[in-house]
């Protein structure tokens, strides 16, 4: 089975969980919107591809860790888009889980997702239970404080940020925890695999500071231009368009230079390179020549 | 050291991890203010109580559990508060969290500590990892989808309600956690303090009832007359004051009767007549006359 395949699969079996009988059907339904269709899926087929790259012994593990990774992304873009936060009526083009069902099962589907996403982990584990405890608090810390996603949002609440932090934390620390999961899932060593993340987090704010830009809002399925609108920090607004892709390629050489030796590096590399084109709208990605002809 | 002192550095050396270098000071303030000064650590003092009574072979782990739970219980708690729920200004005698922080960061408080559990339990059990996954699954379904908080929660979003599972899923399901976790927190085995904890939950849910009509809102530290007011199911409206303190003193009957043979079976009795006895308003308590005169 593909890796997208595997983690679909692995995100039904963990909404099935939820939808068991004596669920209320409202969270039941509001939990499955939030989670498919998906967006690309992106931290969780890292952290596949870097458990394969590491040998993927327990495979059913590394799916295990992708779902709670993609579960914990799904909390944080519900509980972002509430009207107290970004106010945002659409997601992936379609209505936002708020508007959609409530504000209230909105709050309540995010704290179920990360509880979900947790007993996951949980389940997954049960062939190697000695990898529960690193896995728990490496995927933990990537989205708790005081350094992972919650922490990043909550900077948006402070008066004094500094930007690298913010976007390491609201951004960066989960794709991070996607590249080290994904190797101790296989039972490799995690830390040679952070810089890997963060770089591919970096290049992911990056492109994500160009769509905003440049894409329209359908190709997009949210609101285009809210960095100028709201004041944002983006790199598109202060490298220029040109300036940004620049930045993106160096990014992603840093992030293909990281990668450790393990069995499978070069598919990986090539892989990424894919990846991060793909994260272009589709009228720059040739303007990233080293990513083209690499 | 006794449980409360127990508890309270547990909770303690959780909320310091949250406050680490590099945190955002609003959130970490925020999710300070949720946990201290807590309310009666019912749940959490129980859980460490089965420990004990279960042997506390491991008893950083039967803190680090008791201390999960009590985590979860302050994240609920913070969400339920907030304007799309109940909409409370006040909790423990001073302004809720969304009013003292803003609504923002009363959200991430509440996601933060439902992430902390987690991680308490991870850093718990460090000593006896093996007890991780279980420990992890239990708690975990206890606030989750589709039996725990979470779903209790999302039942007040639906039109047509069982009230025993909708109690059971907002109120009980973290009491028969907080027994079943404190055994296996011990190393003993979680169904049999099922029942107990079952018990617990609706006495506590029959007291509450009871201090919502009884108590006035110094006393209670929140606003009384709720039930009435919002229409909610309450055994005190029900059955009359009288029939819902017998009613309270048959649940504390039952549970006290279904404690599973043990080493500190006849000490963990005492205690929990004790404890039901404290839930109620003070000017009730004598009338409660079989835990009385126990």
């Amino acid at each position: 089975m593909d890796a997208v395949s595997r983690i679909e699969q692995a995100l039904d079996q963990a909404i099935i969980q939820a939808e068991a009988p004596g669920a209320p059907p409202g969270l039941a339904a509001a939990m499955r919107y939030s989670v498919f269709p998906g967006g690309a899926r992106i931290r969780s087929r890292l952290c596949v591809a870097v458990a394969a790259a590491c040998g993927d012994d327990d495979p059913a593990l590394a799916d295990a860790t992708a779902a709670s990774i993609e579960l914990l992304h799904c909390a944080s873009l519900v509980h972002d888009d509430l009207p107290c936060f970004d106010d945002a009526d659409t997601r992936r083009g379609r209505p936002s889980v708020h508007r959609a069902f409530g504000e209230r099962l909105a709050v309540l589907a995010g704290d179920a997702l990360i509880v979900l996403a947790f007993q996951t982990l949980a389940r997954g584990a049960l062939a190697t239970p000695s990898r529960l405890g690193v896995l728990l608090t490496s995927v933990g810390a990537s989205v708790g404080m005081p350094l992972g996603i919650a922490a990043g949002q909550a900077w948006e609440c402070e008066t004094e940020v500094d930007l690298s932090d913010y976007q390491q934390a609201k951004t960066g620390a989960l794709f991070s925890a996607a590249t080290m999961a994904g190797a101790m899932a296989a039972g490799a060593a995690a830390e040679p695999w952070r810089l890997l993340g963060e770089r591919l987090g970096e290049a992911y704010q990056v492109a994500d500071d160009i769509r905003d830009v440049v894409s329209d809002a359908t190709e997009l399925g949210k609101p285009t231009g809210q960095d100028a609108a709201l004041g944002r920090p983006s790199a598109a607004l202060q490298l220029g368009i040109p300036g940004a892709v620049e930045r993106l390629e160096h990014l992603a050489a840093d992030a293909m230079a990281s990668i450790p030796d393990c069995p499978g590096a070069a598919p990986l590399r090539a892989l990424i390179r894919l990846e991060v084109l793909r994260l272009l709208p589709k009228s720059l990605a040739p303007t990233a020549r080293t990513l083209v002809a690499a």
